[in-house]
């Protein structure tokens, strides 16, 4: 027994410092292209590991019914590094989480609760639509554009994991019309009219 | 209106063929270290990107009260390359998904019902170990071995997903007791007695 | 001398068959996650590594008054993982490359000719926008939207390079209106009136 | 001559700053997902690519009468970030290196002494079981359960390499024995009796 | 509309602080692996996207007749972690960019003036060698030996690009000629005599 | 007991053919950018992982005094996308591993004989020179210029390990002198005169 523990003492030892099999977020260190800085492991806990931030449902009271509430590096400081990430999907009868896409993850959606109408399209302009019950996986390929919707008489609850701790969510009508691109440019880059433009401006909190 | 159908026809005709959003498992084709090669884009359908399988309930009735149902590439074709993977793990009370790793993947667990404690060590030899309710999310890294147990009195399902088509999914007492590896070797290599190896052995089937 | 033929013998024998510095595209063969089969090493040549196809001008007699000519993997077969490839960009004066995604890479622009306005917007919802000259470089970091504009008065050329060899091509247009999704699935993930969406689809040649 | 000089002042000078063909660690710097912080490299020598810690035989005065030196990023800042690094395995007669992982790399073992049986076993659950003499190599592929036994009457001396900077190691005894991970627990994850798990925690000073 | 607006607010706020799209340089915080530190967000403009400084001629008044401009993530920040960078060649007729590599990264060369004779040579000591025109592209592979030659009577000039925003530069000759590897060395491991050595070292400022 | 092989038949079954935990090279089937297709893993066996190729010394019978042995991925097929593979080095009293790069690998050497003299030099053109001793590594950063050369009065056996399992091998002599590229070309591009660039022709076998 003695031996023993005189050998684990040396293995132990030799391998101090050269662990580092995770990399818990520290939000405030400087970021790099491969995440944030970690952590030092003396003061990371398995409430780290841990998040029930997707336990409750987000709130869907608005005109799109429907909530997303992200599991990122950023909220999920033990995801950093791991190359994985989720995100909870509420949608009341007739929600929608509008088209969108991540401009770094591939996307598997597991649906929890309901009915959930759910695409994406691919580079070629192939459209893959499905409807999709409980218990079900669909996968959306990363960066291409995607949606899902609760189908008519479903509160639908869904689960999306991501392929980066760090995905990134772009939503399409929020990148055209809720930031400061002038109209012309929005009308001259979709071939929309100015009207529509302004209408869904107006409506988003778009200027110029 | 003559004029953008010719300008879709030249943009569309100019990227054909350069397309590969995706790479749909053929697996009766030749495997790269990348995965599997790709079936046709003419033959991929959205029944490609999306899987049933794990809507029903594994089969419990085992020593381990437990069942894990996988949903790789193998079993996703659509998944292949896309760095994500998932499973379904039911448990009932006491239920356990006993010691394993991942050789190729971190690891994200939902609970969607019950409670589950789960746990893993770290190279450094810490233990992180938690009781998770329904919505809970919890991570372990890359290769670690970690386990899933069922609290007593529910009856748990969670459902994990990997940051990779194909994870692997090692059981360390299938490993050691499951397989011909000489009692002496495995006692050597892990400081069991014989009898407990060959009392392991005979319950998981192996020999020598 | 004869001892040197002799070691070039040794050392080349060796190395004899160990040599894959690139993978020359065999677009008939399997592809992988990580790209087309390579061409057997004795077939290729230099002109699997050069390409003339972005030195004449593409039509830009349409509405866009632009064009776009890709050099992917499936047309330049030796940039086959290697982790680049390239485009090139013609626009008569107010000619428009409209708002597209790449899913799965970067992208640098460089202006040859005329003077180009470029935008993208982040995930951040933030709009970066510039007006570049003849000899200025601009980056669209990967999966973002982006767009390019040919100023008034000015015909221009650009050429972009990519961070992979098949980078695909997602024109947000093409995608909401050049296919058979549903009218009405549409309008509920664009907030788009049915009037405008089923205007563009009939210019885009869209269905349902 | 005075052409070549200005010639060279001026490619120097162009990539001044730009150069970063290695990130000696600086072990006191942030850590982030891709390994340790770049030393300057003003304040790199020659002893940073250097490493004679691995010259020395390890202690095999232990029960297992084995040991093992490492030379990862935390002891050979050299190669943080280059994807390789190294250990020493010391074996006398009987000696062991027990069952275990490394959580994050692929390893190549080289006898350069001794006679040594080396085994890993598959997520398939296969064995692969060699007796190696000197000169000869052997590859465990990434994070399966491996081990070396040096065999009777030889005194072994074994240099492995690893595919990462950081590849981790995992012994399998010491995640389960020799930490504080409840008895109970450790039963139910490994199907051993109290009794075993009680006499391997006291040899190896686990805990509860 | 104010149920809209209340949407976009709980989008906005909930992917808050999770959002990298892109790692802007900051040159004066520390490196990793992956690349140097990230400019915070809110300091970043489109100007760390753009990058003017390949648009002038570099001087060509040298013996070489030749010059290049590196746009690397260091002279052009917005590239960091995007996985491309760039560079400009500019030849006078006769003008030579010689033998070097590049030790991270592949390249692709556009020929937007003039006419160059580039080629490189493969791990099997085959030549691809090739007289490129105006608008061609040719590919060197990943860490090639290669070169560009300006033909005589024309005045080129070229861009290229690279798969890393580090892509590293190794001119041969500098490497072999202009430091202080002592010439017995140099003659040791090319086989040049002392003469040709020590002449070489004089014109490029090499000493020993 | 029954139960529990009844547990074990699930578990396989249901990862059975999700399993790919390594990919040996099947030499005659497609290759990809990721390496060798696959073997059957029913025909994998123990020696698919097991090389003795580098137990025996290399032949120094020739002018460089040297010689190098390598354990790639197409003699050693275990190794196949493992990112790894290894080489012996064989000198005799003053052998020489002439300059070379590999293009796409960092490098690890252990001196297990005799005294080395080994050394790099980096992209800033800075030299990183070094005598080893039995035991000792040094690394090699990933494309650099880097040489061996034995010590007088020792005849010196070194392994080196790479990070990649196709590191390539590129000397620069053979580049250079050693295959069709006009002298002239050769001497514009390194500075050399045409007399030494045809006198090692002649050794090396180069023509034109």
């Amino acid at each position: 027994m003695f031996k023993l523990l005189f050998l684990l003492a040396i293995l132990m030892l030799s391998s101090d410092g050269a662990v580092q099999d995770f990399c818990v977020a520290d939000l405030k260190a400087p970021e790099s292209p491969s995440g944030y800085s970690c952590k030092s492991v003396t003061n990371v806990t398995v409430d780290d590991f841990v998040f029930s931030g997707l336990s409750a449902a987000g709130n869907t009271a608005s005109i799109i019914k429907a909530a997303v509430t992200p599991a990122f590096a950023a909220q999920f400081p033990g995801l950093n590094g791991l190359g994985l990430s989720a995100a909870r999907l509420d949608l009341a009868p007739g929600g929608v989480i509008p088209f969108h896409t991540h401009p770094g993850a591939s996307e598997i959606l597991l649906v929890v609760q309901g009915s959930i109408t759910a695409g994406f399209v691919s580079s070629a302009n192939s459209v893959y639509l499905k409807t999709l019950k409980k218990g079900d996986l669909m996968v959306f390929p990363q960066g291409l554009l995607h949606f899902q919707v609760s189908d008519a008489g479903y509160t639908s609850v869904g689960y999306v994991f991501f392929s980066s701790s760090n995905p990134g969510l772009q939503i399409t009508d929020f990148a055209l019309f809720a930031n400061d691109l002038p109209t012309k440019l929005v009308g001259a880059t979709t071939f929309l009219d100015e009207a529509t433009i302004k209408k869904l401006k107006g409506v988003l909190g778009g200027t110029n």
